[in-house]
């Protein structure tokens, strides 16, 4: 792992459009399933994946002998996280709220659940049980009445859907689930086929033709963020402990080859100890190879003259996860402007954010945390402003209305206004 | 007008993604921004607006003579306005919060302001003084403390900017405005020039090339919903008055050729007066061809056999403005899912919202009600979670963390636990 100067060094890596032939790819997959709907998604099972679907919609019977598949340590572990995600996201509900005023009017705003979602869960080996509760636990808290999923088959050649993503589903009380995958899922959820009636808003991660396909039919329905590569800060002092850092750095580098690993430390001497320390875990890692590529072409170890340095850093780097290994991390954390998720202390490995405490793991990548959110309870909810406004309201600020529009050229507001005032005035 | 079954009517327009030319000149324009800086920005300027761009940056000089143009009824009526947007805005103003648990752990939310955000303001017969008003209000609420503007100079040959613009500019305190408009600017904003320091996020309005720009440089920076075509709903019992049912569809006809004004009633009565009552009032409008033609072509009067179907039409339709012109309208304000700001009763004329009551005239076009919400503070917000977990916690919970980890077979995140628990377990 280099060791380097801080002002050398970025993290963020150049937004994925795709190819052309990805591009058009992905437009032509949309148009088939819009005009072909259902025999389109089993048409493209069999042509990408070898795969014969028949039923597309999972069914009762697939729920309860996915529960036979996983053990007992697994489902008590997922009900508990479920929990405390549960519990994080009830404390962002929010209101409808009004404001009366003295003259008659009402104004507010009106705060509202999405009616029915989609989420993404990928297939293969990036199969997340966790993903599935941090996607579906917000919706639900919000008030989402219909949440629906889509994957792909577990494996080439078998029609079944991996028991611990069914499973997931099941305990978050997700009961509509489709075995498709790639853009023809996200083409079915935002347009409808037979089968999949069309939902309002598209949420999860997927490989290039999933987030393309999303970028392209954003409008027609809402999509989260586009999730990038991910990674992890870490700011940390002379208090730190080198096989913490170490072992945390490794945790995001292992998620994949383009996932961005960074120390920035004001200590020399915890900056030697980490690179070693990297070093030698690295070794025992089932997934060396990913870890390996990933700290050699996206981490880093940048020294700083002083924490203030450092924070200054961190805010340029706007990571997605930003632990702060320092001796008084409350005292700092007014001053990060940029994270995604901050992780305070030596006990807030980020892996207990990632699983277990409570906050989402859906997060800003790749510089976003400038301008974006964690996945969240807003995402699922909508507001309409409420405009109540009263005949004195109306006569006392007519004028004022009828010269703003005239101002702008608009005469037809003008009048809307005027014919009021005419009819209703003195 | 036509009158006609609510069954047969749709509003929602093609999402407009340009042709292949006008997305390839975008990408062109982004290319050389990013490469040449300030000199693309003056080259485009002579080349698509014949105007020779001297300093980039409006004077303070200019924004005083500004004032000297503008009348005191435009100043009076707009400094009003600007009040009661403020006023409602800061209503939506939320907390950080933290959870403080048993066991040691603190979990929240901080939520913060962005940094630094553009607004877009077209120029000639589309600059609206009351958006800059819209756009910069929330961000200011939210804290934003960098706001600037762009807007194409006034008409071709000058250098001019619209001076009601640059007085509303004034007025809500934005000093940071430049004479660049189109793609141009859009890529000046995201990736900065010599002159333009990058933002964060993109908002306001403009042409199909500024609209192509804003999607494509999303992922780099953040934008606001692309803004389609406008439409108005006027759900109408008996009660209502026909002269101003027809004076608010026409207020919403006359933005453009493809702007959508229904009416929705239980009224056979009522249906014929407005559809009389909006030829009559047509003849009288200046923007009467634009208006005719929005009319003719996405205008519709539709006839509903109870108020309970015409509330399932308006929630099909989710239309950008719904006014409620019936006899009980706050009583069915609780069954109204989707619609962008919804007016009630007689004196809530559509123009009374774009121009003055305080909640925001950006609104979900073309049917994104079900999914979108009125420009508001949240926009101009962003949230890091916050964990920091105990060490009793850490104890307590790792082993399910653990399991989760391995149950992904990710064996570094396991890790991260495990050396804690190694250490400082029992």
């Amino acid at each position: 792992m280099r060791i380097m100067p801080a002002q050398q060094f970025s993290i963020t890596r150049e937004v994925e459009y795709g190819s052309p032939e990805q591009n058009e790819s992905v437009q032509r997959i949309i148009k088939r399933v819009r005009e072909e709907g259902d025999a389109a998604l089993r048409a493209y099972a069999k042509e990408f994946d070898g795969i014969q679907v028949g039923e597309l919609r999972v069914t009762q019977e697939e729920l309860n002998d996915a529960y036979a598949k996983v053990d007992a340590v697994f489902l008590e572990a997922i009900r508990e996280a479920a929990a405390n995600i549960r519990s994080f996201h009830e404390k962002q509900k929010r209101n409808s709220w009004v404001d009366m005023q003295p003259d008659g009017t009402v104004l507010g705003q009106v705060i509202r659940p999405l009616k029915r979602i989609g989420i993404y869960v990928p297939g293969g080996k990036a199969a997340y049980p966790s993903s599935v509760l941090m996607n579906a636990i917000p919706a639900q808290v919000a008030g989402v009445p219909e949440i629906v999923m889509v994957t792909p088959p577990a494996t080439a050649g078998e029609e079944g859907v991996n028991p611990y993503i069914l499973v997931a589903a099941a305990e978050v009380g997700i009961r509509e689930i489709y075995r498709v995958g790639g853009a023809q899922a996200v083409a079915a959820l935002a347009y409808g086929t037979e089968s999949i009636a069309p939902v309002d808003k598209i949420v999860g991660p997927g490989n290039i033709y999933v987030a393309l396909a999303k970028r392209s039919v954003f409008g027609a329905v809402d999509i989260d963020s586009i999730a990038g590569p991910s990674e992890i800060v870490v700011l940390a002092d002379e208090t730190a402990d080198p096989a913490y850092v170490a072992a945390d750095l490794l945790s995001q580098a292992e998620h994949d080859e383009m996932a961005s690993a960074v120390l920035v430390t004001t200590s020399e001497r915890l900056a030697g100890e980490v690179q070693a320390e990297v070093a030698r875990q690295l070794e025992e890692l089932p997934r060396k190879a990913i870890a390996a590529q990933s700290i050699r072409d996206y981490g880093a170890i940048l020294t700083v003259g002083s924490l203030s340095e450092g924070i200054d850093v961190v805010n340029r780097l706007a990571p997605e996860h930003l632990e702060l290994m320092i001796a008084e991390p409350w005292n700092s954390i007014g001053l990060i402007e940029n994270a995604g998720a901050i992780f305070l202390g030596p006990y807030s490995s980020e892996p207990v954010g990632d699983y277990f405490a409570g906050p989402n793991h859906i997060l800003p990548t790749n510089g976003t945390a400038r301008f974006s959110s964690p996945l969240n309870v807003d995402d699922f909810l909508k507001k309409s402003s409420v405009i109540s406004y009263s005949k004195q309201a109306l006569l006392a600020n007519g004028r004022k209305i009828v010269a703003l529009a005239e101002h702008e050229g608009l005469q037809g507001h003008a009048r809307a206004i005027q014919v009021r005032l005419d009819k209703e005035g003195n």
